[in-house]
C-alpha cells in the first residue's frame, strides 16, 4: 500500500453477484478528471459537489454501460479527496470492464481499507472512528451495530483527546520546571495534576470495564453443543438456528448470506463452534479428557452439554459430567428427551441444576434461553453509549491507566520532575496510540488490511 | 404485484454480503417524503433532483446508520417517479433495519423487476428495452453485454415503431375505403403497400436471421464432455476451465461468484452440462442408446466425445462412435492420450476427423479450441449492432412476417379490403406484442418476475 497519496484509487464497493446495481468507487486528486476521460455525458469537471449525472462509460468506442456518476469534491467526501461513485448495472462483467477501463486511464486498484485509511490520514476522523467503520459493516447484532456507530460518530474519541490535551499541558509545565534547574519553582501544581489524573483514571476505568460487555457484543459467545452420540445435539442446534432464521429471512433477497451457525439471543450473537470431532467420538467422557476435542472445548465460552435422559442412569450422568467441571468454562447441563425420562431420574437430577427439554418436541426451550441469558447478559446499547469493543483499545487504555498509576506513585514518593515528566509522557504515548495521533505504518497496515476491498 | 401505482416501493438493489456500501432503492410519488420522515439532515423535500445528501437514518430515537441519500425527482429518474437511493454501509443487518423502518413509514417491499416495470408503464422505454435491463445484468460475455446494452438503448425498437406507424396509416386508409362501400375508391395505393410490406419483411428477415447468433450469444452453448470412464473427461474439463478462471479472477473481490462450469471462447459461453450419470456409466456405448443419458446428451448443442487412444483399437473406436451419429448433435471427436497412442492407430484415425490431444500434457488444446469455434461462431457485437437474443421477440417477429405474407398473398389474389385490413391488423398486433404497445398482465408478469429484486 505504499503509493503516492495523490494517486487515484479504485475498487468495487458492493459485493459481487447479479443485482440491480453495483457501485465502483474512486478517490484521489484526479478522480473526477480520470472518470471524465471515459464518461460520455456532461463534463464532470464542471459539476458541483454532491451531484448525480447520467451518462455512458466507454472503453474507446465501446459503450460499456449506462451509469449514474456521483461527484464529491474535496474536502466534502468520505476521504476528503475528490471522489467518484459510479453506479452501474449489477453485473461482475460490467464492474470488471469499467474498473479495467479506468485503470487504463491511470487509476490503481485500492487495497483493503485504503479509502478509510485515506480518510484517517486526511484527518476526517481518528483511528477508533476509522476502525468503527469496519466494525459497523460486519456487525451481526443490533447492539454491535449501535456500538460501532457510536464509536464511528466520535464515541470516546473527543473525551480522550481532551484528556490528552490537559495532560500535555501538565507535561509541558513540568518540563518547563526542569529548564529552571535548581530554582525550586513548581509551575505544575501537583494537587491539580493529581486531581486531573484521578479524573482521567475514573473515565478510563469506566471504558475498561465496558470491554467485558463490549467483547461479547462485538465477538459474540463461542458456544459448543456437546454430548454423547444420539443425545440430540444436532436436533437442538437445528431447533435453535431455525427460530433465528425465520427472523433473518424476513426480507427476500437478503437470506443468501445467512451464516448457518449463529443464534442471536438477548442482543448477543451465540456462535456455534463446529465440534465435528466431538460429535463423532463414541466415548465422549474419554474424549473430553484428551487432545483435540479438549482443545476445541477450550475455545468455547459456553458449553451446552446434552444428556440423553431416556438412556442414562443417575450415576452414569454424574460420571459423564465430572471431566467437564475441570474445564472451568460456563456450562449449561441440558437433559434431553425429558418426555421419555423416568420420574425417579428427574427427581434425582433436580439437585443438579439441569434444564430439562425435548429438542424434538421443542419443549422448555424458553427456559433454556433464559438459562443462557442468565450467564451472558449485555445491556441494550443506545445511541451515544460508549462501549469498548476493540481489544487494541482495551489494552492501550489499560496501559494508560497503569502509566498514570506510576505518575501518582511517583508524586507520593516525591520523585523529581524529570521522572514525573517521563511517566506522564508514557501515558500520553498510550493515549496517542489509541486515537492514532501516534501511529506506525505497521499499526496502520495491521488495522486496515482487515477491511474489505472498496472500504 | 397488484398495488396502486402511487405506492412507494422499496428494495435492496445490491447483493447481500459484507461490503463497503449497499444501496436501498425507493420509488413512488411519496418516496422523498417517506424517506424524509426517517432522515436526519437537510430537508430532502426541498432538494433539487440529482443531488446527494449526507445524513442519518433513524428508527425513532435510534440512529441506524450514516448514509448518503440520492434524490431523483420525477420525471428525471429511472422509473420517471420520485426516487431515492440510500447508500448505507454494506451490512445486511443495516440494510434490513433501514428497509423495515421505511416499511413502517408506508413503503412496501418491491417485487422482482417492479422498478423496471414501472419505468416501462410510465413510458420510459418499450418492452424490449426493459427486457434488456435484465439481460444486461446477467450477461456473462462481452458480446452478450453489448447486445443487451444496444437493445436497452433502443436497438430495433425505434425501427419497429416506425414500421408499425406506417402500417397503421395503411390500415386506416384501407378501413376508410370500406366506409365508402360500393364506390370503387382506393385510398391505400396497393403498390405502395406492397413496397412497404416488402421493405418491412426485409428488415424483419435480418432480425430473424440474427437470432441464431443472438441465441448463442445470450444463452451460450450447452456442451457435454462424454466418453468412457478414464478417457480423461474430468482432466479436460479442468484444463478448459482453469484457463478461463485465471482471466475471471483478475480483480480481487470479484471471484467469489465465478460459476464453475463455463468457458468463454470466441465471445461464446460454453456451458458444460453435468453428465454425472454418463461419466459414471461403465458401458458408455450402451448408455448412449438408452434412457436418462441419452436425454442428457440431447440437451447439448455440442458434444466433445473423448476416446482413450492408449487403450482402444480402430474397430473399437468406430463401434463406440456409431450411436453418437444418430443423435444429430454437433460432435467433436477428441482422441486423448495422444502421447501414448500407437502410430498405426493415429494413421487409421486420420480419416475420421479427430482432434488428437493430451489433456494431462495440455498438448494441442489450441487445435481443439479452433475446432470448437469452427462449429460455433459469433461476430463481435459492436455498439449499435442489432441482434435478436430473446425467443419472445424471435417468435413475434416470425409471426409478423407470416402475417405480412398473408397480406401480400391476399393482394395478389385480389381479396376485398376488409380481409386485407384484417391481415394488416394481425401483423400490427404481433408488432405491438414485441414493443409492449399491446400487452397483457400475464405477459408483463411473465417478463418481470424473472428480474431480480431491486431492479
Amino acid at each position: 500500500m505504499m503509493r503516492p497519496p495523490e494517486s487515484v484509487i479504485i475498487a468495487p464497493a458492493t459485493p459481487p453477484g447479479v443485482s440491480a446495481l453495483a457501485i465502483i468507487r474512486l478517490s484521489g486528486k484526479d478522480a473526477i478528471a480520470i472518470t471524465q476521460k471515459v464518461f460520455e455525458g456532461k463534463n464532470l469537471n464542471d459539476q458541483p459537489t454532491h451531484t448525480l449525472h447520467l451518462g455512458t462509460i466507454k472503453d474507446g468506442d465501446d459503450a460499456i454501460d449506462e451509469v449514474v456518476v456521483s461527484v464529491f469534491k474535496e474536502p466534502n467526501s468520505f476521504t476528503k479527496e475528490n471522489s467518484i461513485e459510479i453506479t452501474c448495472h449489477g453485473s461482475q462483467l460490467i464492474v470488471q470492464r469499467i474498473i479495467n477501463t479506468l485503470i487504463k486511464q491511470g487509476a490503481v486498484l485500492a487495497g483493503p481499507g485504503e479509502f478509510t485509511k485515506r480518510a484517517f490520514l486526511n484527518g476526517r476522523f481518528d483511528l477508533p472512528q476509522a476502525e468503527a467503520v469496519a466494525d459497523l459493516i460486519v456487525s451481526e447484532t443490533d447492539n454491535a451495530r449501535q456500538a460501532a456507530l457510536n464509536q464511528m460518530r466520535g464515541g470516546f474519541s473527543k473525551e480522550i483527546k481532551r484528556m490528552r490535551e490537559e495532560l500535555i499541558h501538565f507535561a509541558s509545565l513540568i518540563e518547563l520546571e526542569l529548564d529552571f534547574g535548581e530554582e525550586d519553582v513548581e509551575f505544575a501544581k501537583r494537587d491539580d495534576l493529581k486531581k486531573l489524573i484521578l479524573g482521567i483514571q475514573d473515565y478510563l476505568s469506566s471504558l475498561i470495564n465496558s470491554f467485558q460487555q463490549g467483547n461479547v457484543i462485538k465477538n459474540g459467545v463461542p458456544t459448543v453443543i456437546a454430548g454423547k452420540p444420539n443425545a440430540g445435539k444436532s436436533t437442538l442446534l437445528n431447533v435453535l438456528l431455525k427460530e433465528e432464521k425465520a427472523i433473518v429471512s424476513e426480507i427476500p433477497g437478503t437470506t443468501r448470506d445467512v451464516i448457518e451457525d449463529e443464534m442471536v439471543l438477548g442482543g448477543i450473537n451465540f456462535r456455534f463452534i463446529d465440534t465435528a470431532g466431538l460429535r463423532e467420538t463414541t466415548d465422549t467422557i474419554e474424549a473430553i479428557g484428551v487432545g483435540r476435542t479438549r482443545e476445541q472445548l477450550k475455545k468455547a465460552s459456553l458449553i451446552l452439554y446434552m444428556i440423553d435422559l431416556s438412556n442414562s442412569t443417575y450415576q452414569e450422568i454424574l460420571d459423564e459430567l465430572r471431566p467437564l467441571y475441570e474445564l472451568n468454562i460456563p456450562l449449561i447441563k441440558v437433559g434431553n428427551k425429558v418426555d421419555q425420562a423416568k420420574p425417579s431420574l428427574l427427581k434425582e437430577l433436580g439437585r443438579e441444576d439441569f434444564i430439562f427439554i425435548s429438542a424434538t418436541e421443542k419443549t422448555n426451550l424458553d427456559a433454556l434461553h433464559e438459562k443462557i441469558l442468565s450467564r451472558f447478559h449485555v445491556d441494550h446499547v443506545k445511541q451515544g453509549d460508549v462501549v469498548i469493543t476493540n481489544v487494541r483499545h482495551f489494552q492501550s487504555l489499560q496501559q494508560t491507566y497503569d502509566a498514570l498509576d506510576r505518575v501518582l506513585a511517583g508524586m507520593s514518593n516525591g520523585v523529581t520532575g524529570d521522572f514525573l515528566a517521563m511517566d506522564v509522557r508514557q501515558a500520553l504515548y498510550f493515549l496517542g496510540i489509541i486515537t492514532g495521533e501516534i501511529s506506525t505504518d505497521d499499526l496502520l497496515d495491521n488495522i486496515f488490511r482487515k477491511f474489505c476491498i472498496g472500504k
